[in-house]
């Protein structure tokens, strides 16, 4: 049983969206063994850090919380897509040659796997693109992007998505992870109330 | 397939070691749909908030952190015991009449998981306890209290347990589950060089 461990490593210098401050991660080291008999930290962290879920109330206003996801979205089996050759942006017409079936849950490789930098010019999934994957009744798609859409003034790829029950994933990391078919284990921690969640995510080979 | 989430749900009004104010939870809500278009939260949790695992650097100075753990400890079968008619602690002699073996990922199901109040006199698995399971060459512990141990001025158990490799899982919610073997999942947040991390861990009955 091979597995991939497809989340971000989170540490205090990791890539955050749009290299913004006050979305990087703060470590407390609030005890350790000079001081203490324990070694004890807190850090601080927004929801969307590193490998995380987003729910309905990310972007719709009254929108569901991350409990509206059950077990259905967390264990299922997944169809990794590699578009590492786009440079911009991954549209319906691209998604039309790859075979999606009703219950799928889509994991989108780019360029953006390949490095550990904040890229402003990340590769996206346009409007379009989710609209066709809502038509085809998926149950999630996944990014290695921080973002799933970029620039994008009425937010038509999350809205699209997170209107019909069709769950994000983003900051995946699929580097070493080849186009196909795996098992999909996403556990967010169980936060009550929130737009989000940080997760661990794996794939294991069939 | 029958999911049992074991894991506690981070509030911030959620039990805490001792209800220190320190270990609360803080959430932040940085953006919401009065304010923005988006709704975002940021919060603060000590690394032993809730459901988490424990590594060696907690109790061991120079002990190893989370990353000592490979996937054989967060995907494996475990055995629930069930303790929960004891009132105060899991000695040697409780885990005599119980079957175990190598390799054996071990949950004790106490009282704990009926109160969601933190208990200053919580079930806590003794140091001979916890040698014992050493001794049976077992891969981790769980328990449904916030420690795994309480009052011992040395910290038998987690010291025992931490230097023998075998990892150390906090804060589960074990009331809807009854004794026997199961799948267990946990997926600690990847988080660089720390003591501990929040999980997520459900079961999954054969």
């Amino acid at each position: 049983m091979k597995i991939y461990d497809i989340s971000m490593t989170i540490h205090p210098n990791m890539q955050v969206y749009k290299n913004k401050e006050e979305k990087k991660p703060i470590f407390i080291t609030r005890a350790n063994h000079i001081n203490s008999h324990v070694h004890e930290t807190s850090i601080t962290i927004d929801l969307h850090t590193g490998t995380h879920i987003d729910a309905p109330l990310h972007m719709l206003k009254d929108g569901a919380t991350t409990e509206t996801y059950d077990f259905k979205y967390f264990i299922t089996t997944a169809k990794v897509f590699d578009f590492s050759n786009k440079d911009d942006v991954i549209a319906k017409d691209d998604l039309l040659t790859k075979e999606i079936s009703e219950n799928d849950f889509i994991l989108l490789k780019t360029k953006n796997s390949f490095s550990d930098d904040f890229d402003y010019n990340f590769v996206y999934l346009s409007g379009d693109a989710a609209k066709y994957l809502v038509s085809k009744k998926i149950i999630g798609v996944g990014i290695d992007g921080l973002g799933i859409e970029r620039n994008q003034p009425t937010y038509d790829t999350h809205k699209s998505l997170l209107s019909n029950k069709v769950m994000i994933l983003e900051g995946l990391r699929l580097k070493e992870v080849l186009e196909g078919s795996y098992k999909l284990i996403i556990l967010p921690l169980k936060i009550a109330n929130v737009e989000a969640s940080p997760a661990r995510a794996i794939l294991i080979e069939d």
